[in-house]
């Protein structure tokens, strides 16, 4: 075979880097989930290390020549192959045109960025903040201009989390939610309507709530012999390795239903990674393709399938067996009315379904116009209340429950929010491509969750990183993202909710 | 300064070899505490990875040039610098005598061996691993010509364990545990006197096990701040760092004190790796210096403290408050009495305080004589059981609970076991030591373990692995290794125990 040294060495340097990979998920799991503070000198040492090794791989020369030559002799190799070639100069653009005291300095800019957000948070005062964000900001556009300077620098970060996606497209896609979103939801406000719930925030056992979330998470088709379900503050998944996929919930005795959502959401990116094609294994390969892809199964779980009224049918008698008090004499519709009851709030991690787009709008809005440089940092919180007003129609009290909330910016992540809302919309059209296919609601009531998982591992898990978002899309609903099936979803579902229209 | 760009060259090198095994640690306790099995593939690749970047760090010429530099000029580094460039030159040695391939093919046999050895435990069949363990012998016999062709093959093992150990020194030292212990042991078992202890077997709730470990560790002087206490079905000890040791114990119900004892042996291990001097961190020189020392302070906190009888008298009254009724009307004597019983039985790790060192007796004449060639593999059960008759005067019916019980010889693991005995009797010789200096009773019987902890972190912990075992020995009792305190010590207990002499 043409180029077989080439590719022999290339996968060799592969295999390091899943190595480096895997330790460094290892670390961080560990981080995440019982290492002791006191540890974190140590740990962020060795992870440094990790990541000097993996940076010297990716912008090696060697490695380089062979990576250009494999390009340019695509013919001859697998798509798996062409697509590791591709990601791994895509990688290697990004790492080798900065230079290297520049991102030295930027990363102790990072480091000074996450206390200075921390204390601003804390007591709400934007100002300590402020300075840091500005020369994050600077350092990006200027980072952007190096890595694609034809290219507007909101597009290349854009791009990092979520390939192929552009300002033009998000303009049209926001628009549309706008458009839509912001008047249902005043409808809603307006109407009155007030949905009971009171027995959500009752006393429910923890214990009971974790065993449940297992035997959920079970019944939802993940295979606890190859994965682990924990706890943590903030929940997350690692998929380590198909093999090896982990992610935590968090339970709370006065809101035990956050923690049934909060294994559905999870347990949803947890299925994608643990049905991606073994073939992948060990490719860099064998990971979701995007933020957005990815949301995109963690909200079908949570919202499409877990807070359905089909679904209610077939979960409420299950709590009901082990919270008889809590649960008397709560009726289907009402349960179901209960967890999708609509409620315009500051904290964007707590939002209802409805609501949460528009605070991803809130954000997608102020942080484009930042590295555009349309607005001033220092204007933000006036600009963050005014924008919640027009479109939530609430203003925060305080910057710490407003601005300051979220750590994205003081991590520097720009171009990251976006795709929560992505997901959202993504879930909404592969959930209307897959009621095509099957009777979803008769799947949802028996709890016969095989049938979807198939269908949802046959047109995305699978393919991992083989696929870009578009091509993924395309498969397994025929079209590119189109926000008109979010949006047809949210007012189908909410105007019944609310007996309106 | 002399040698100062040597020295920061070395450093860097020492920077990125903490990180490295670092980053094994916390794979290995991952690995260890709650990890999927099906994740090994993955975890067995990063850990390779991690152990070729290790080796080729330790090898690299350009580093030995520098480490013979720094060694020539010992005087004007700092006692902590030359322990370092002493230990990196130990191990390039070790790890450069031996050519590659022989190495690789010693690995594959050592992978061959663990599942040979599982398969012929499980089936009772010792003639299923006795091939893969001629080969390792074979195999070691010349590795240990490579390292060190005038020293004998036994030395040159002990010495990675147990720096200076010698078997001269071994002899005399089994020689007198020959002498005095086993006719101690005939002289209780022909006493025919027995202990009652069926109240330790009663059922005790687990949960409530695992709350008492970590107020127990908590009162043995443990900072659970900068460490985790967990469980696994193998109790072991990973110092990861100074401000992050982990422990792990096992709890079972019809057999509580074995919990305890595990939590207090761990613990031992656990104190000497949290109390090493912060100066040390990062120098590969903050963790135990020896198995032997490191095995002292573990029995010293099992049996010379947790069993004796002064703190007896302070655990008596806590347990009964968590278990009233399975501990109603026993005494404090009757307790300590009873959680000493001495019952020769097959198991090493699960034998009794006086028998303990009978069992590693038996290893360590039987792996001697197989590196001196002095017998034969395949009359290793024989062996095994008439050793086993003559010291504990029982023969095990079974090849499974007999020579196959433990894994150290299918790792290659040999002059491993004597460290098990010098742990006990270090401990013995450092407690005399200790009693000297303080009232231990007075101590043990109010559990102020503040007292014990400070004096043995002087004596002991702070050091780390800066001074030799020896070193240790003479500075925390005045002399070397001298098994008269160990002998001593036993005879005191149990004859006393035993009503005897």
């Amino acid at each position: 075979m043409k180029c077989k040294t080439e590719l022999e060495s290339f996968l060799a340097e592969v295999n390091k880097l899943t190595s480096i990979i895997y330790a460094k998920s290892i670390l961080s799991w560990d981080a995440e989930t019982g290492a002791p503070r006191s540890g974190a000198v140590a740990r962020a040492e060795s992870i440094g290390y990790l990541s000097s090794l993996y940076h010297d791989i990716i912008t090696n020369e060697e490695l380089n020549k062979n990576l250009y030559i494999l390009e340019k002799n695509s013919d001859v190799l697998s798509d798996k192959h062409n697509k590791m070639v591709k990601s791994f100069i895509k990688e290697y653009k990004k790492l080798n045109t900065i230079p290297k005291d520049e991102m030295v300095a930027y990363n102790k800019l990072i480091s000074h960025a996450k206390h200075s957000w921390e204390e601003a948070r804390e007591k709400s005062d934007f100002s300590i903040f402020s300075k840091d964000l500005k020369k994050i900001i600077t350092t990006l556009r200027k980072f952007a201009k190096y890595r694609d300077e034809n290219n507007h620098p909101y597009n290349v970060f854009l791009d990092d989390y979520e390939e192929g996606m552009t300002i033009d497209k998000l303009e049209v896609f926001f628009e549309e939610l706008k458009e839509r979103i912001v008047p249902l939801l005043k409808k809603i406000i307006d109407s009155g309507v007030k949905i009971g719930n009171s027995f959500l925030t009752e006393s429910y056992d923890v214990e009971t709530q974790k065993q449940f979330g297992e035997v959920l998470l079970k019944d939802l088709g993940f295979d606890l012999d190859k994965g682990i379900l924990s706890e943590s503050t903030h929940p997350f998944t690692n998929g380590i390795d198909v093999d090896d996929v982990r992610l935590t919930s968090r339970y709370d005795e006065n809101n035990f239903f956050t923690g049934i959502l909060s294994v559905a959401h999870e347990g949803g990116h947890a299925l994608y990674e643990q049905n991606i094609d073994r073939d992948l294994i060990g490719s860099t390969l064998d990971n979701g393709t995007s933020l957005g892809i990815h949301e995109s199964q963690s909200r079908i779980y949570e919202n499409n399938f877990c807070k359905s009224l089909a679904f209610t049918k077939f979960l409420l008698p299950k709590l009901k067996e082990i919270y008889p008090k809590q649960l008397d004499g709560v009726g289907v519709e009402e349960f179901y009315r209960a967890i999708n009851s609509v409620q315009p709030s500051f904290i964007r991690v707590d939002a209802d379904e409805l609501t949460y787009p528009l605070h991803i709008m809130v954000r997608y809005e102020i942080e484009k116009a930042l590295i555009e440089g349309e607005i001033e940092v220092d204007n933000l919180p006036e600009i963050w209340n005014k924008k919640m007003e027009e479109y939530l129609g609430i203003v925060p009290e305080n910057d710490s429950i407003g601005v300051l909330q979220d750590v994205h910016w003081s991590f520097g992540l720009f171009g990251y929010f976006p795709t929560y809302a992505l997901g959202s919309a993504y879930a909404a059209q592969i959930f209307n491509s897959l009621t095509k296919d099957m009777d979803i609601n008769t799947a949802l009531e028996n709890g016969d969750m095989v049938k979807p998982l198939k269908w949802l591992t046959e047109k995305v898990h699978k393919f991992g990183s083989l696929l870009t978002p578009d091509e993924i899309s395309l498969n397994a609903t025929g079209e590119l993202l189109n926000a008109d099936y979010f949006c047809d979803y949210l007012e189908d579902k909410f105007l019944k909710i609310y007996n309106l229209k």
